[in-house]
Order: structure tokens, then sequence, then C-alpha cells
């Protein structure tokens, strides 16, 4: 087996999620991870837990789908429900056979279906969960590389140092919250919003593997100015690109995207909460040197921002609600980040490498 | 989709598992059956059934193995227990990704293991549970078959008319259950036994599929006679062939192999109840016209009758007790079954085709 594999396993298990003796495990994973799950299994019951693997599949979802009346859609899964109650952990491997195969589905259904098992949702977040991808062909092929181009992608995004990275994390947000705003400058940006009363969330992959970010929900009103986002994004199945946003009182003015405006303008039309940031973060992940349309990595490129129009999360404090959540990211090179006064990160270096 | 496979995944959900709305289901496959968990997951929303799948491998049970100390083996697995409990139907798809990857388990660690989950396994067959194969590299392997070849072998065996097949076999064991003796007549082949107080189950595909055949145990004290068993059959890793068995009093009192005799010797001495017969029983399935080393097949092929040393079933009012079941075969194209003085199969034809 490859041997990044193993050490890919053994942070989920030791880092993640940090499995113990008698731990309940749920891997939640697709026939294409096999590999991963044999590694998994392996560190699990290396640390004394005992695993049970749930097979996930695009595919199958579909034919559900296909061979749902709505009348079941609505029929709620208690047998899913008490695996995921009686677990302790729960790692999902997001590796798809195939990213489009829910593509047709009347999104009505799939909201139907969500709101049907919205509970166990609920009740696997209070779980220690971690949520990863394993290098497959789909993945591959969305960043526009080979397998193997791809895996060296993912792995030198996750296997790195990360007590050391969470260190710098924590440090990090220790200077963020001694100051009530924060201000991102750059070409074509000029943005500040206040931070009052919000958390900031040093995401140090316990959840995420790769993360490398650190987030919080700005002051629904506070956030004014403008921003160029160079990264480009998929949603809705568009890869939007170029997007420049203009705030005032927290709402945006004026927008534009150099491709996919009309997607944009979209999702910027979806609700109340969706012209308002719910999200504005720092990238961290210096083992991430380019993007890929994921977002589980992009927004965790070393060296750059993110904001999110839409819902907020509550672990920041944040109260904006929406029906989307839409990232979007900058590079930082040639930008200075504040919080208040101070300087937290110029032109490639971080407050502490200065 | 090979249009067989649909068939399969209806014969799965209609015939043997009969889930109906509101039925919890667990489907546990592996991954080289994902195209067959696909068909049966839209089959089973079709009849308003909750799917949720459970992924099986041998090389993720190796990698358990591998991983968990003693102690860990004997962790029980209460989030499998709350799945399986909370379930209506389970249906196992048996399509191994290598036969082998546990062979150099320790058996010990393996039986404290099933010992750990014998709960498990127990609440499981109060469920309606039924046990298929997908066809697949290895067992078309073991088969001495191509992929397609091996395709046409299991479809021809398990689609066909499981209402027909179910009728001739209800009607057989009405037939045999007027006697209280058993009597197999044939090549080098004389032996008979009392079925008196015993239940011949009709083996109609349920649980089994395929099925076809209808068996019994015999009392413990009663086989007499002579037995020769052509068909080869796998125990141990080893294929053994050729086997000859004498009865006295129940007892194996004399007994040799053309192949791997000491295999066979080692089988018939395992304990006490591995000397006697647990089953006696009656092939009945004419689409499986050879033997594949499989005993979810062999058993059932059409014009063969076949006996099993050591454990009997509850359900035919057995007894006898071992930690052995091992089904030997035999062809009857030139043999003679009687009950009583009743002739219920003749050199090629069942009672009701004579």
């Amino acid at each position: 087996m490859d041997p990044r594999i193993i050490e890919h396993a053994k942070i989920m298990v030791e880092w993640c999620t940090e499995v113990k003796k008698g731990d309940m495990v749920v891997i939640r994973a697709p026939p294409v991870a096999h590999e991963f799950v044999v590694a998994l299994t392996k560190e699990v019951a290396r640390v004394g837990g005992r695993p049970i693997v749930q097979m996930s599949s695009e595919e199958v979802d579909r034919a559900f789908f296909d061979g749902a009346s709505e009348e079941t859609l609505q029929i709620f899964p208690r047998h899913e429900k008490a695996l995921v109650e009686e677990c302790d952990v729960y790692i999902a491997v997001r590796s798809p056979m195939n990213t489009t195969a829910l593509a047709n589905v009347d999104p009505k259904r799939i909201m139907i279906n969500n709101k049907t098992i919205h509970e166990i949702t609920t009740i696997r977040l209070d779980k220690r969960w971690s949520l990863t991808v394993h290098p497959c062909p789909t993945l591959a092929q969305q960043a526009n590389m080979s397998l193997e181009e791809y895996r060296e992608f993912v792995y030198n995004a996750t296997l790195i140092d990360w007590k050391e990275e969470s260190k710098n994390l924590y440090l990090m947000k220790e200077h963020l919250e001694r100051h009530d705003d924060i201000r991102y400058i750059g070409p074509e940006t000029d943005i500040h919003a206040s931070t009052k009363g919000r958390i900031w969330v040093a995401s140090d992959g316990k959840h995420n593997m790769p993360s490398g970010e650190i987030f919080t929900a700005p002051v629904d009103d506070s956030v004014e100015g403008r921003i160029y986002f160079d990264i480009p994004f998929m949603q809705q199945g568009k890869v939007i690109q170029g997007v420049r946003l203009t705030f005032e009182k927290g709402e945006v003015v004026d927008f534009s995207a150099e491709k996919e405006e009309p997607t944009l303008k979209s999702i910027i039309e979806t609700d109340e909460g969706s012209r308002r940031l719910g999200e504005m973060a720092i990238g961290t992940n210096r083992g991430i040197k380019q993007y890929t349309l994921n977002m589980l990595f992009d927004e965790k490129i070393g060296d750059t921002i993110h904001c999110a129009l839409g819902q907020a999360y509550k672990d920041c404090n944040g109260v904006n609600e929406s029906a989307v959540h839409v990232d979007m990211i900058k590079t930082m090179h040639e930008g200075e980040i504040f919080a208040g006064d101070e300087l937290i990160y110029s032109k490639g270096k971080y407050f502490f490498e200065m």
C-alpha cells in the first residue's frame, strides 16, 4: 500500500477524531476508497476502536431518488439514526464516483429527503466527526490533473505537522480576538468589518482534513468597502471567476464577475441573508499551492483570505441566515490583513513570521 | 445496466425478503457489487423501503484482525447491534474481493471475534434476511470460468420461476413428511435414516438465492449404510474429492477420499457431533448444472442429494451439535430416493414428473 494512505489514516484516527479504546466508529466511504478504508480500519483497531463501514455512493443515492415516491422520501430511516446515535466517532470519506450522478434529480426531492434525515445530520455533528477525501479519478479530473499528480496534491495538503499548524492558528486567534475589527487590503481591495462579540474559530484539521484556516462571522451590517476575488470557484455546476463585490452597511451594493456573472447574481439574490457576508476567513495551509475547484482544499490555500456570502456559523456567534453559503477566495501575496491597528499578515508573511 | 442485474434485484426485494412500505433495509455488500447495490436500492425504494448500505470486505476484516488486540476483539460493537436491531430486512451480497484475505489470521482470533458478535448474528436471523452473490472475478476464478460465463451460470441459477420451484418443494415436503425414513440408493450407495419427528424444510429461495433444496436432520443414531459423494467440495482451502463414508448406528465407521483424505479425517474427528450426519437433503435447482466449489450453489444442483457431517438445523428439529457443518454432494442421475416405500425420485425424475 502507498505509505501515504497509511499516514493519512493515522492522522484521521489519531489527530482528527482521537479514537480511543472502546470507541464505536462509523467509516462512511465509497467503493473507490476501499484501500483507504482498509488503512483506516487497521488504525481504528490498533487504538482499540470498533469500526463499521457504511458505503456511500452518488449512484446509489441517485437510484434511491429514482425509485422512491415522495411518500418514501419522507419515511424516517430509524435504523440509520440508531447507528449514528450509538457511535462515538464518524469519519466521512468523500471521493465521488461520479460528481454529476444527482445532477438531474429534482432539487425539491433532494430537499424533502434532506429534511427527513435532518435529525440524523444533527446527531452526527454532536459526535467526534471528520471529513476528508481519498484521491480518486473524478476529483483528479475536476482538478485538471492526472491521478498521480492529484495524489501528490492531496498528500501535500494533509500530511503536514498538524500540531505546529494548530499552534500557529491558536496564536493567530489570540491576536485577532484582541481587536474588534478586521481589514483586508490588496489589489482592487479594501474591505473592513466589525468582529465585536464574534469568535475566531481556529480550524486545525479536526473536522476537515485538510484544514488550515481561521474564520469568523462579521457583524452583519458592518462590512464596508470593496474586494476582488481572483480564484475561480464552482457553484451550481458553473465555474465563476473574477468576482468583484462592493459593500455598504453590510450589504452588497455592486457586483460583477468576469465569468458566469448571472450565476453570481442568482446567488446574491437568493434571499435576504445572501446579500451579506456570513464568514470572513484566512487560509493558512501552505501545503496547498493551487486551487482545484474543491472548496475543502481551496479555502485553505496558504496566503489567501476568503469570504462567504450567506449563512454564518453559530460557532462564531454568527447570526446571518441564508439558504446559501458561498465561499470566494483571494490570494494575498500582495495584500495585508489588519486586526484593529495590528498587522496580522503582510505580503507572504503572517505576523509570527515577520 | 445488464438487465439480469435488475431482475436479480427484483427477486431479492420482492420474492426473498418481501420488502414493503416503511421497511428499514440493510444491504451488506462489497465494493465489487456496487452496480448490484444500485439496482437493489432502486427496487427497495420502489416498494417503499428505506435502504442503508454496509460495506463488506475481507480485506477490511483482515485489517481489523491485523490491528486489533485480543482485548479489542472482545469489545462489543453496540452501534452495529443498534443498526441490525432497528432493521426489518437484511440483504447480504457475498462477492469476495479476495477469498483468501483471512487465510493467515489465527483461527482462534476469528473465533473470539465471532463470539463477541454472536448476539448480533442471532438478532439478524430474526429479521427477513437473504443471502446471495453478485458475479465477480474471484468467484468466476474459483468456478474455473470467465466472468461472462460465470454471470451466465449465476443468472441461470437465480432468475427462475421461484413460485413454481416453491410449489414443487412444498409438494415434496408433503410426501417426505408422510413417512418416517429416507433412503438414498445409487452407485456404491445405499444409505437410510429415520426422520421420525423431524421436519423437512423446503428451501425455496427466501434465505438463500439461489436455493432449491429440501433438507432435514436425520435421527442421530439411525443412519446406516454407505454412500459415495462424487462432487468435489472445498474445506479449509482444500478440494476434497471422491468421499466414501460408511455409517453404523449413526456414526462414521469407515471413510476414504480420493483426494485430500487427511482433511476429511480432520473434519470427521473434530468433535463428537462431527462423526454424525446433521443434514440429509435433496437438491432441486435444475438451473444449476455443474459444481463451482461454492456451496451456496453446489448443494442446490438439480438431480443431486447431499449430506452434511456435523451441526444440525433447529428448524428441522435437529439436535446434533458440532463445530462443523460440512456438506457433501452426490449426483443422482443413476440413483433413487425412497421415503418409506414411496419412490420420491428415480434416475432424473422427481415423483411429480414420473
